[in-house]
Parts: structure tokens; sequence; C-alpha cells
């Protein structure tokens, strides 16, 4: 038995319980959590806001550890490395995303589940999802790489994020603060767009050059737009920011259906755009992109006993910029 | 003075008029106008659908002709030479769409007004927006090429439709047949969605290997999905029909805002995106492929005095596939 936080019905508070972890398969690793970050998500889980939850639930999905066992035809890692671990536990392997290395399209079934969960002492997760982590990466500042950071290093690399790109990153919280410094990293042009103007210095910190309101936003001032921010659900705004030839990509997920205005989109071949996480090789090269640029997640590390109010900090945007369980002190 | 037929106010019908067509300045042709397609966005304009109509307003943008005059410094065309002429007739040739060679997204102003509209016996325009007809097309079924026609190759092309690429068609009318007709040619495997079975067999004739009325359509099954109706704007039913990667680009525009469904954009990494016309460059391409190819518009030719009934008959969906008005029966 291990010591894990649970969410028990819809709704309800983390509660610390005692679960089994299997011993790890052939082909598995079994991970001691060092560090779990706290995903808007995770918050969106425990309240069954989309409505495919399942109860109880051990919640967690931006993990570092070390691997304190492996199976007998695991051939990627050995006890006491450093590994990171992230929502990509599966894959079929067959399909044509998994085929075309896209592993997180994969509409195949997912592969074989894993036993995981973060919020945990100890997950088992087939080797190949996994990740080295590099060794120059603090493990509490690198677990939320493993969602936010994919999330945004996937979609800045699918839409050529580079130099002589204008990007825009709506919303400076958990995905948004990393998307700024990656963004920053691959050489292209950065502007942050908030709701208040409070989080101006934070954003030049991180590397952006401009800094507005969406109002006050200039007109047609960008080619690449992510929004992060899951409230956001009539695009014409963003849709007046965005340059002809313009993408306006979503990263976080509202619940309810986008308004987009068509002119924009026809006059000026506009696109609109939603991503996921990414691929294992993308995860690996994101790693390494962060090893080599000193890019890893503003983290507040809590302990279990303040797990109860994080979810309501994150509901009220009261986090500067990931929080991050420490399981030592489950 | 030459004839021509003018809407005097917002929703009045067709009339003939006689007008002014200006000398053509140093850069600039006259064309006699041979044949002028009627294209589904003359109905909006003649109705200011879109709000941004004048009148009295002489329509009609899918135009072949003679030249018949030529400015001093006119080196592109000779008195005699047949031409096509669409509905790009400036451009500032300075903001960055035009410096990339897409005109058609000028946001410079446009350039130098010409002296068009197309259901006219006469139109002047700049040198470099009247297009060399390939000898091989039919100076009628070549008409409606020059915007139904481009609007489906350019976004064929911008979304690389080709050999392994599955494209569904949205509504067989103007701009879906030639679609159709396009994308077989560029070795794509092509569909019509439908609302109804009755143009089945002509969608199968134009070389559409699939046919479907959209509920009975297969979930993921298209890389590109154009839609040519503008009356569609609940796209939830599309993007099931979309594959992971896959795009759906509107060539119809509703007047009303889209409704667009989070799930689909981000878990499949779906796109949404709009069309307008094409460039001067792709505009040349496309007659030169429709020569190659021998892909024309299935053209039904009317006179002046059926143009009273044009727009009903398109605005009911009773056009198979293109009016084209003969100039000569003004």
């Amino acid at each position: 038995m291990i010591k894990a936080l649970s969410v028990l019905r819809a709704g309800a508070p983390l509660e610390p319980v005692r679960i089994n972890r299997r011993e790890p398969g052939p082909a598995e690793i079994t991970v001691d959590v060092a560090y779990a970050g706290i995903c808007h998500s995770d918050l969106h889980m425990a309240r069954n806001d989309w409505g495919y939850s399942t109860y109880p639930t051990v919640l967690g999905h931006e993990v570092t550890g070390f691997v304190s066992a492996v199976g007998t035809k695991v051939t990627a890692h050995t006890i006491g490395d450093r590994v990171a671990v992230g929502m990509l536990l599966g894959s079929c392997g067959t399909c044509p995303s998994c085929r075309a290395g896209q592993e997180q399209y994969c509409t195949g079934g997912g592969g074989a589940p894993a036993d995981a969960g973060g919020f945990s002492e100890r997950m088992v997760v087939g080797q190949d999802f996994a990740l080295s982590l590099p060794s120059t990466l603090d493990m509490a500042a690198a677990a939320p790489l493993m969602c936010a950071g994919i999330t945004m290093f996937s979609a800045l690399r699918e839409w050529d994020a580079g130099p002589g790109v204008r990007v825009a990153i709506v919303g400076l919280g958990g995905l948004g603060h990393l998307g700024v410094k990656l963004a920053v990293a691959m050489g292209a042009q950065v502007s942050v767009l908030s709701r208040s103007q409070e989080r101006e210095r934070d954003a030049r910190r991180f590397g952006a050059t401009g800094f507005h309101t969406v109002p006050d936003a200039p007109a047609g001032a960008f080619d690449l737009i992510i929004s992060t921010v899951s409230a956001v659900t009539d695009l014409a705004p963003m849709f007046t920011l965005l340059d002809v030839n313009g993408t306006l990509v979503m990263a976080g997920a509202p619940t309810t259906p986008l308004s987009v205005p068509v002119g924009p989109l026809i006059t000026g071949r506009r696109r609109l755009a939603g991503t996921s996480i990414g691929s294992l090789r993308e995860a690996r090269e994101m790693l390494d992109f962060c090893a080599t640029h000193g890019i890893a997640a503003e983290a507040e590390i809590i302990n279990a006993d303040q797990m109860g109010t994080a979810f309501a900090r994150l509901d009220a945007a009261d986090v500067r910029y990931r929080l991050v369980l420490d399981a030592a002190s489950l």
C-alpha cells in the first residue's frame, strides 16, 4: 500500500488514501514520485466538467521521480534514473497517428493502461512513456513541463514559431508563462495578452516584448495567437488581432461551443485550431530544449496538506505560476 | 455609352441601363465582354446582404472577352487577345500580402479602381488583372473559372489536395462542381457531401468516388473538407467527419457567426479556416491547369432578358451548375 490523494466523487475534495500499485509488467517501470504539478485539467477532472471522469480517481499528470523497479524486458531505464511522466501513458502503436509519431492523437484506443496518477508516492508506467530527465533540470520546476510545457511546445512547433513570427500568448498562467519562455527561446517576437495590467512585469521578465489587454491590443499584429484561457468563447476580438494567414490556437478548452466570425476567416484566410499535448518525440525534444535554454516552470512547491486549497487557488487564478506537490509530504 | 445591367438599389432587380466607360489609362486595357458568369455573391451584393454594397452597381466578376483597346504602356496584351477577368481588379503592390504574391489578401487599399462589372458590353481594367485565356478553353465555360474556379483551386492548393488526400466538397453548385473536377485532376480522393441524393449521378460524372448526405457521411473519413454552402453555421456535424489534423475550409460565407465545437479541435488538432479567391499567379496556374485537364464549368448560357429570373434560380439552388450571361444579348 502507498499513500495518495484521491477524489472520491465529482466535486469532492482531495482526500488522503492508501492504494495498491501493481508490480511492473515486463515492459513497465515503477516510478517513485518526487513532484507532481497541479494542472487546471486536474480541477476539471475532479469536478467532472467534461463529463467523462470516473471515481475514485488519483489525479496528477505532471510528474518527475526516480525509477525504483524495472520489468524484465526494460531497456530504456535503470533503477535510480531521474524520469519525467506526463499525460501520455499509452498508445496503440498501429493507428495512423501512432505510425506518424503523433501518439497524443492516437485513435486506436490508447494501449495498455498504466497504474498512474501523480498525487501519490508511486506509479507504474510503460517504459516508453517515462522520459529521461536532463540532469540540469530541477525536479520540482521540471514537473509542469510534462503537460503545460509540452502543450505549448507542441503548438509553437506545429505553427512554426521562430524568428520573424509574431506570437501572442493569451493568459499568463501555468501554460502561458511556459509558452512565453519557450516562444522567446525559439526566437519569436512574443507578446502577452492578459485581462489586466498586473502581470506585465512578469511577462517582460519571461521575455515578452509586448503586453496588452485584449481590447487595447493592436489589430492585425500577430501571426500566431495561442489561447490558454478556457473562459474565452467569443473569438471575434481575437480574430481582429490576427494578421492575414494568421492562426488562433486554442490550448485552453472551453466547455461550450466557440463563436467564430466568418468575415476574418475568409477575407484574410485566417485559421482556428486546437491543440493537445505533444508526442513522445516532441516531449524528449522539449526536455532537451528546456535544458539547453534553462527553461522551467515558476513552481510554488506545496505539501499534501495544502492541496485542499490548491484547487480553489487555481480556480481564482491565484497561482504564480504553477503549484507543485512535494510527494515526500504525503 | 454602352449597354449594361444595373442594380439601382438594395434588392432591386437587374435593369437595362446605358453607362459610360472611360478610356483606358496608360497601363489599362478595354475588354469587350463575351461572357459573364453569375455568382452567388452577385446575389448577396444585389441584396446588400453583407452591408457594404453601394448603388447603382454593375455586377459580374467572372468575365471572358476580347481586348479592344490598350493603353500606351500596355505590354501584356494586344488588341484581339482572348482574356479572362475575375474579382481581383487592383492591389497596392506594397503591403506584405502583395509582396508575398497574395494580392487577393491585399491590406493596402487595393490600388487604382477599375471601371468594371461584367454584366455589360465593355470594361476597363489594369493590364495585370486581365489574364490570357488558353486557346483550348471555351469562353462561356471558362468565365466561371475566374471566381468559382479560382476560389476552389486556391483552397485545394493551399491545403495540399493531391494523391492520398481525402477531400470532401460540401455542396455541388457553382463552386462545388468545379471543386470536384479540380480536386480529382489534382489526384485527390474526392467525395461530395450534399443535402440530398439527387446530385449523386452528377457528382460521380465529375469524378467523385464518394457521395454522402451529411448525416450519413463516415466519421473521421476526410483530411480536407471545403464547404461551399453559405447556409451552414453549426459546424459540429462537419467536424465529426474530419480525421485527426484535418481542416474544414469555409469557401461559402454565412452572414452569422459559426458555432464551433471545441472538443474535436483539441483532441484531434483539427482546424477551421476560410478562403477567398486566389492570387494572380494562382489564377494563371489555374487557367493552364484547366486547359491541360480539360476542365471548365457546366455553363447554362442565358440572355440578358433571362437575368431577371437568374437570381431567383440561384437562390433556389435551381442551377446546374453555372448561369453565364451572353453579353451579345445585351
